[in-house]
């Protein structure tokens, strides 16, 4: 998926700063499902009619269900699950805060773009690490089968009435700033993550430019969604 | 299940007011199990950690999880699932009004004794149509592998705290309460419901006195599951 597809199958978990950075992996992403079953339940409320609602609650429960397979994993690494999920609550929260939908189609579009967003991302740090591991998190982030719904919505609200394309363009723009802005400081606080994405002696790793890049294909692929919800511009 | 176990497989959908009572059923009880996901998800905030809140979310997912059944069932009856549902809104929100939990233990015992006694008022009804929607009904209030650790949670804190007790028995009692008010008004208000239970010409039914039992049996049961949280008196 990656450029280099750096797949560190040899690597032990008897090495603990590799351990440390999978248990903080599994962790933020057991987390971010745990905050997003909470955001989109409590977006629900905002859906115009019953089916509205029950489809993102049922996008919410989607979010839930992967958490038990990452926690089944903290397990086995011997790691406290929700201990585990801790360091991350406050990055996450804050997202969350900061982007607390004002109306019905901003809550549709938050759900598939943050979902989207996050999937892509720890897809590309999931290229680091064991494949076991990775097909656990790559499993455990597929909440494709939901989305469809969102898209018939937000394209239907703007084939309807144009001008709330606009508006939901910007609020696009400004989910990936503040997932950007929560991903840095993720890594910045967390020194096992970076380590990882920085690679080891027997790892390897991205320097600043193949980082550059990610951040780029990170960008495509949020354009494309918000194409896919007819908010190209 | 009830006394007479007036099971009527005879009864054919061809019978319009045996098919709108059916619909009427499946509808109540999904409009429920909706209502639920929303009152559980949202006193799943009032967690003291992550896995509690994990926990109590787990069971308002699987409430959801029961309704695609009733969806599909009303939609081979040849039914909007949603406009089935619609009529019984106003009672079922108006129960979650009256009985918001004012902190965690609240919550939880809402939660076990709440859903308990959704699943034995409808089972009881549920004796009075055909076996496929029975099945169906029965196995789609079946709940049961979540809620140990509500009885797990309550009587510890009461084992911690034995002056938690008192306020929490009361807090069932009114449960029961609230629940039997709303179960009225629905019944009242749903001719076909109350028909189903009166019984036809070629269908059993209650008489007054099969009733008074009924109610008999639901409350002997509410007390056993305020004995199994540690709440009798």
């Amino acid at each position: 998926m990656t450029e280099s597809s750096p797949a560190a199958e040899g690597v032990a978990f008897s090495d603990p700063s590799y351990r440390a950075a999978v248990v903080d992996l599994l962790g933020v992403i057991a987390y971010g499902e745990i905050a997003a079953f909470e955001r989109l339940a409590e977006d629900a409320k905002l859906a115009p009619d019953l089916a509205d609602k029950v489809a993102l609650a049922t996008m919410a429960s989607a979010e839930l269900t992967n958490v038990n397979k990452l926690r089944d994993r903290l397990e086995e690494l011997g790691a406290d699950p929700f201990e585990a999920m801790a360091p991350f609550s406050k990055a996450l929260d804050s997202f969350h805060e900061h982007t607390a939908p004002s109306n019905w189609l901003e809550g549709l579009v938050k759900a598939y773009v943050g979902d989207g967003l996050a999937r892509d991302f720890y897809a590309e740090i999931a290229a680091f690490i064991d494949v076991d591991t990775r097909e656990l998190i790559l499993d455990s982030l597929d909440n494709a089968t939901h989305s469809q719904f969102v898209v018939d919505r937000v394209r239907s609200a703007i084939a309807e009435d144009p001008r709330v394309g606009g508006p939901l363009a910007l609020w696009g723009r400004r989910l990936m700033g503040e997932a950007l802005t929560q991903a840095q400081r993720v890594a910045a606080d967390h020194d096992a993550l970076s380590a990882l994405l920085a690679g080891g002696v027997d790892r390897p790793g991205m320097d600043l430019a193949a980082l550059g890049r990610m951040f780029n294909r990170l960008t495509e692929r949020h354009a494309l969604r918000m194409e896919e919800l007819g908010l190209a511009h």
